[in-house]
């Protein structure tokens, strides 16, 4: 292995990226899907470009910013999937964004829909509304979707079609009945909207965890994330093999205090994140009986079920539970390939607004 | 108020600093206990400065990484509280620190004290032996601290003293009698390694819950980190009173989904840090009521607990849970004063290794 940067850093195994990419791109053709995956998980301009070459038809990102730096680096499709507030800044840089790319956002009232409309300039910025699909975070209820998309309408913004995040797939009892809401509430969404006699060109959904039970009969497009290096929670959830995950935290064995391990790549390095259903605040790639038992800014303590310790000095793979989250640490992602390591810049980081 | 940059950001209040730093630095002085707050918590040079300015003896950081940027703008005097593995580049990025400042790192074990010794050349960098005072995380037990100490001495590394982080005074139960513990284990160290015959200049300790108690008898310095911004764990465990909370989330209500108000300050922004006592993802400055039920990584779902909810597009202040995560996550901290508004650069972000 050739000497990376110190501990702790983040590497991508490119073999396994490539194989995921590849992967959710013969899903799609199968399906007759488009991908717009959302680069919010890797927030590179590098998987980006990655994504798009497997045949995804444009991008999704969380953030104007974030938008801003993928179309600083050639994306020419993008959508906020996201019911932004639009003050004077942010109307100002969305109409910016959509002089150089096809770029849309997400609404989720009808408030929010006029507005839409009113400020960023007729049929400048698509809109896409978004409904709830049970994961009860934001989204207007399916029925509602209608007097959305009207509002958008009356107010001169063209109605791209309908949205939702799953996000209930997160709950390892629901991941295949998550799918099941997101075709219902979708199905129901476009209906209300083609009710108001306005087209519904895309319908868009999923998550990586519900990925394999979408309903490929309601979805247009699927915007997956996580799917690109998967993490511990997918990997807890049985939504990805260990053997898929391309991303882990290298990390070295500082101490054995207590006789345990002491990894130095803490919650600065790994993120706090931990779900209900996690077994630990992280897991380790080459240990899979081992856990993260214990995380601080910069300690993971781990304990090794009864097996030997890695010597102190040894350095080992950590797979983050959550990847987006681990990124957005991270102001490079490390790739080796062929003997050779390079640096990938985390561009969007910190472009949370 | 002056408008201040896109949500979320954050926003620092800094007459609230400064009676946080004031009130330290009095109880240092009336005690008789040096005070070397931890940077990792601001990484700041400003703050930094202003620590100096009431009287700190010089800094604590948790990596050199920290160390380096702290020295390069003017802290003379920096002690790593963390116990490095000296790996060959960051024995040389130590070596060059120690020729630029007064400098000192932790060691837990009777290797790694010999190594650092041998390593770091003899009498450059100090140590500090390291003693798990109840948090089992790292430090060997009070009894072996005179061993650690005799293995450096006999490699050539000066001993300044022993420490401990008492972190088990994070939980509510505990702030008191993890502060008794911390003297009980700092007395015993000490006493294990003058009974080798080595003098002991410093013995440190402090955690911001357990603060107020610290055995003043014992500790001869004091690290608290969190103490000059304050945050939600620190008011729900009454560590410090809401008065005292100068760093929140500028945040944006973005949605009434639900009859819930949807926040743009997700996890990216406020991190996900949630100890068991937390009674949510975070808190709200002016609504002491109101808490943050769902967190995703743009999304904090705020219950308002039947109040009128604020208005979609009004801003609002969010007391993240951990300050010390929420700084890691940004480029600046925005400060308010006179009407103007200025940023200071989180000098050290990212810097973890």
């Amino acid at each position: 292995m050739t000497t990376g940067p110190s501990t702790p850093y983040l590497a991508v195994d490119p073999n396994r990226l490539r194989d995921n990419l590849r992967r959710a791109a013969e899903w799609a053709a199968t399906n007759g899907v488009a991908l717009r995956p959302h680069a919010k998980t890797h927030k590179t301009a590098e998987i980006a470009r990655l994504q798009l070459d497997h045949g995804a038809v444009g991008l999704c990102v969380a953030t104007v910013g974030e938008a801003e730096v993928m179309a600083e680096h050639g994306v020419t499709d993008l959508f906020v999937a996201y019911p932004l507030h639009l003050d004077e800044p942010r109307t100002a840089r969305l109409r910016a964004l959509a002089e150089r790319c096809r770029a849309a956002i997400g609404v989720d009232s009808v408030e929010a829909a006029t507005r839409a409309g009113r400020l960023l300039g007729p049929y400048a910025v698509d809109v896409l509304v978004e409904v709830d699909s049970g994961q009860h975070r934001t989204g207007c209820l399916p029925g509602e979707a209608g007097a959305v998309a009207a509002a958008a309408a009356a107010a001169r913004a063209r109605v791209r079609g309908v949205f939702t995040f799953p996000g209930h797939s997160y709950d390892p009892d629901r991941t295949a009945s998550a799918a099941a809401d997101e075709g219902r509430a979708l199905a129901a969404a476009r209906a209300a909207v083609e009710g108001e006699g306005l087209e519904v060109a895309v319908v868009s959904g999923g998550s990586t965890p519900s990925f394999a039970h979408t309903d490929v009969g309601v979805l247009t497009e699927a915007r997956p994330g996580v799917y690109v290096f998967g993490d511990a929670q997918q990997w807890e959830l049985g939504a990805m093999a260990l053997e898929s995950i391309a991303l882990t935290c290298r990390a070295t064995v500082v101490s054995h205090a207590g006789g345990r391990a002491v990894l130095d790549s803490g919650s600065k390095a790994l993120a706090a994140d931990r779900a209900a259903y996690s077994t630990g605040a992280g897991r380790l790639l080459d240990h899979p009986d081992a856990r993260v038992v214990q995380l601080s800014e910069h300690h993971a303590v781990v304990d090794f079920a009864g097996a030997p310790l890695p010597p102190v000095g040894e350095q080992v793979a950590v797979v983050p539970n959550h990847c987006c989250a681990a990124v957005n640490l991270a102001d490079e992602l490390w790739v080796e390939e062929d003997g050779e390591l390079r640096s990938w810049a985390v561009a969007a980081r910190g472009r949370n607004s």
